[in-house]
């Protein structure tokens, strides 16, 4: 076994604090890598909150990771000591199933196994990126370029995938009025996105403080949800509105700024149901549909369309001992745009 | 003005009753025909109870509109006395608008009337099919093939085309597992329609009751939504679901059974927002749509395809002055599959 060092929360009302664990030895078909750096998502504050679901405790959460190789196993091919190598919210999958045959492991009909809170296939609960290296099957790391700042990386693993994966899917691009929902960790990658892909891209947020930071990002324009005006003159205008937003938020205001057939994908995740009015949808046939996460090759094909394109988050580099600090920061939406560990300060 | 004899409900609690009023004259681009029979929309029932919205009254409801012309103006060019024609739930529209020109008239961007309780672009109240005779501009008067059975030919005006429309934009068709939620007017329709297109076809109801009638329809197999073991058997088995329900129920549950990237298309309109959570999109990419009617260059394809595939609905003629009774049936769910009224009984 290898021992490992972490920081955990060992219920849902204790704050994250040292703590020690064993991982598995390598298999034969894992690798693992030290890890350097780990993004904080808001789905960590979430789980350790027991937001969505009770959770497993101790929780080490963290699923956007990145470091470099210091053991494979002998089978192991893709991989050798020294590469840099990333890891997402998905660690293992059944491989066979309809969906894992057609890449989307996230979806996998039989087991799926998320990176920390979940249990694996031989039973043991799978701890996450706040700690100091991991041992991940092959088919579920992920190459890392070297041409980019290492730590802006780490949040492509999933906020990165989990913004361009459904703007992939729906084809968004030239000719198309992407509206962005909510600028934290994942909306602002999907504004890079939306702008790379070369859609007209329109920050929605409630805060008119934003409209500085949206237009530094690149975003063509900026809409104040909370001003009457802005949102009449805004009705019918968008083909997709990507919604990131993880609080309670009515969808049925946003469906009205979609011209006929538009599409409303959420990728943030509220713990509570959305009211949805059904003459939201069926007046002008609007689609609204949720994405989670991407499959691991689209995920390695984002992260190579990075490295080419020079896209990263932007982050706030932290010491782990401010977790908490940064756990009360992003509850209060005060983050600009993702924060990293430097897994160094472990 | 023309002397028209219907039936209307003065208010949302009095029951329809004989009201005579007058229509405007026939305008150079107006027909006027004879109503032979109109059918009994669910819709009839929501909105002359103010279940939706506060009505116009006095109200005379009816959508599902046939008869033959008696009278065209100057300018008409697609009609003359004597033709079959039929009207569905719009009666007037912009013509210009985007949504117009892409022949989606119950999408129009500037106005839309529609065929009763709502105001025309003259400021005037708009008047239903349980009545004598109608006078419509001829864009939005349907050829009736004289091939089918007329009475059973109503019902296409509005559940006809409100199920064919979402199954031919979202290409329903051979090798699709579609299933269909509620088998009344609407769906019953979905099932014909379903057939024709090569789907495979499931009925979902909670009632038992209902598996010898889906069967006579010709759907392929049967679903009782209140048996656990059929449901989780049926997880993710779905490539599409018309949900026809009117009444509340809980779409959650029925995203389950699709499959990744399946659609949940809405047609039934329930009166209070549906609570969906978004785990249910996430989980799957799952698209919840809706959709409303269809346009009048469809509504023309739709009942063309009927005549030539000998599609009409199930229906159970009644004398006008049985409405109520009808109407008190239709909310029990009493009814295979829809009233039609035979307007000689005026």
């Amino acid at each position: 076994m290898i021992k490992t060092k972490a920081y955990a929360a060992q219920n849902e009302k204790t704050p994250l604090a040292p703590w020690d664990f064993e991982r598995r030895e390598v298999g034969p078909h894992d690798v693992q890598f030290d890890i350097l750096y780990c993004g904080v998502c808001h789905s960590d504050l979430s789980q350790v909150t027991n937001e969505w679901f009770p959770g497993l405790f101790p929780m080490v959460p963290g699923h956007e990771i990145v470091g470099r190789v210091v053991k494979v196993g002998e089978h192991v091919k893709n991989f050798k000591v020294g590469d840099l190598a990333g890891t997402g919210c998905v660690v293992d999958s059944c491989q066979v199933c309809e969906n894992c045959k057609q890449n989307m492991e996230q979806y996998c009909l039989e087991v799926r196994t998320f990176t920390y809170n979940n249990l694996g296939r031989d039973g043991m609960p799978t701890y996450g990126g706040y700690s100091n290296t991991i041992v991940v099957r092959e088919e579920f790391v992920l190459h890392i370029s070297d041409k980019l700042d290492l730590a802006a990386v780490a949040p492509l693993l999933c906020a990165g995938i989990t913004t361009y994966s459904p703007l992939r899917l729906w084809k968004v691009g030239k000719g198309h009025k992407l509206a962005v929902l909510g600028l934290g960790g994942l909306g602002h990658m999907a504004v890079k996105f939306g702008i790379a892909f070369g859609a007209e891209v329109t920050v929605l947020s409630t805060s008119p403080k934003k409209e500085e930071d949206a237009k530094k990002l690149g975003a063509h324009h900026f809409l104040v949800t909370t001003d009457p005006e802005q949102l009449a003159a805004a009705r019918g205008a968008f083909d997709f509105i990507l919604d990131t937003v993880s609080a309670e938020h009515d969808i049925n205001m946003y469906l009205s700024l979609l011209r006929t057939h538009g599409v409303h994908i959420c990728v943030g995740l509220p713990p509570k149901p959305a009211e949805i009015s059904v003459f939201s949808l069926t007046g002008g046939s609007k689609i609204l549909t949720g994405s989670g996460m991407g499959g691991i090759k689209e995920t390695q094909e984002m992260l190579d369309y990075c490295a080419e394109n020079n896209i990263v988050s932007e982050i706030e580099l932290i010491d782990i001992r401010d977790i908490q600090k940064a756990y009360d920061r992003m509850h209060k939406g005060d983050v600009r745009y993702r924060f990293v560990i430097d897994m160094a300060s472990l």
